[in-house]
């Protein structure tokens, strides 16, 4: 564990836990109920794929088509609250530096998108979440849950068209994500380097879970 | 299985077998890789919540997610094809004589919404899918694929809100959906009478599955 980074301001004298996620890896995180998990675009520009479980029922884990319902939006802001598959609230964004630029209508990217892409055997945020799940003692199959796809800069436009675009995140900005319930967080940095959706050069992150209110 | 209703443009010659489909019920259909599913919206404003399966891998499914990502959009148009997890086609919009608004961003209704609404116990899409699902002999969890909302006019404004509006789709009106794949087909007469979307008072449609090239 290292020591948190200056510049993330922290409330005094809260308790930290800090990890760094190297470009194309995973982290798995426990983060308590109250607790606030802060992914930090250390660097600028990277997007990260989000998955969160209920740390005693792995059926209650985070779901964006349930999420997008319960919020009436694709765009989430400061104070919207992602449900489960039952409808539950998990996780509420607490805190956003960055634009506030995110998606909610992006699957992961996978095996299959880099055979597409002609990169076979690509590292994906798919897969990582299948090892991390895997090394949790919990199975996957092929369906996954949607991620929340913190920075991703997807707009939607009027006419429904999606374009998949920079991300807009400037270093060091963050997100804050507070814990309804004990969960794991998943985060996938994302390894995308063919679509320009991490300015073709994935990054390291940090997380940061914070004791208590920021 | 009874006659084509009259309208319904069938080619010449070309075979078929229709079902009518009551509100709030699902219907279970096979329908044989080149072969066409008409989803007749017979009295009008109903939704429709559509998954596919393929008949030989359970596992490969419409996955909405991957639609989205493979169509980059979130509106389906003439020409659309669906896509499973592994983004693999499995059926194409071949035509479609209703307005063309559809939705591919929202979950089914489901028991944890209607006890939201009040409703508990109230007939819902997802646990339709459950039990033709386990009809068929396969087991289903919390999580779902989430459908295809054929007729559902849930339009997401630029600043990414959703609204729920009243289907748009006339009496008559019908979406084709080619079969790239031998399949099973779910179609669930949304029972939704609390929100607005199938206009206060679902209502029965009808399924074809027509032989051949429309």
């Amino acid at each position: 564990m290292e020591r948190c980074r200056s510049g993330l301001s922290l409330s005094e004298g809260a308790m930290s836990r800090q990890i760094k996620v190297e470009a194309a890896e995973i982290a798995t995180l426990r983060v308590a109920a109250g607790e606030t998990l802060r992914v930090v675009n250390s660097l600028g520009g990277q997007v990260v794929d989000a998955w969160f479980f209920a740390a005693d029922d792995w059926t209650e884990h985070v779901c964006m088509s349930h999420s997008r319902a319960a919020l009436r939006t694709i765009r989430p802001v400061v104070g919207s609250a992602f449900v489960t598959c039952r409808r539950v609230p998990l996780i509420t964004m607490a805190a956003d530096t960055s634009p506030g630029v995110h998606d909610m209508t992006m699957p992961p990217c996978d095996r299959w998108r880099y055979q597409q892409l002609d990169a076979p055997g690509h590292r994906n945020c798919a897969d990582n979440l299948r090892s991390a799940l895997h090394a949790a003692g919990h199975a996957a199959g092929v369906m996954l849950p949607d991620p929340l796809n913190l920075f991703q800069n997807s707009p939607v436009a009027p006419d429904g068209t999606i374009t998949f675009r920079e991300s807009s995140a400037p270093a060091g900005s963050y997100v804050d994500l507070r814990a309804d319930r004990d969960l794991i967080a998943f985060l996938s940095v994302c390894p995308m380097d063919i679509m320009p959706i991490n300015g073709g050069s994935p990054r390291e992150i940090a997380a940061v879970v914070l004791d208590g209110v920021t």
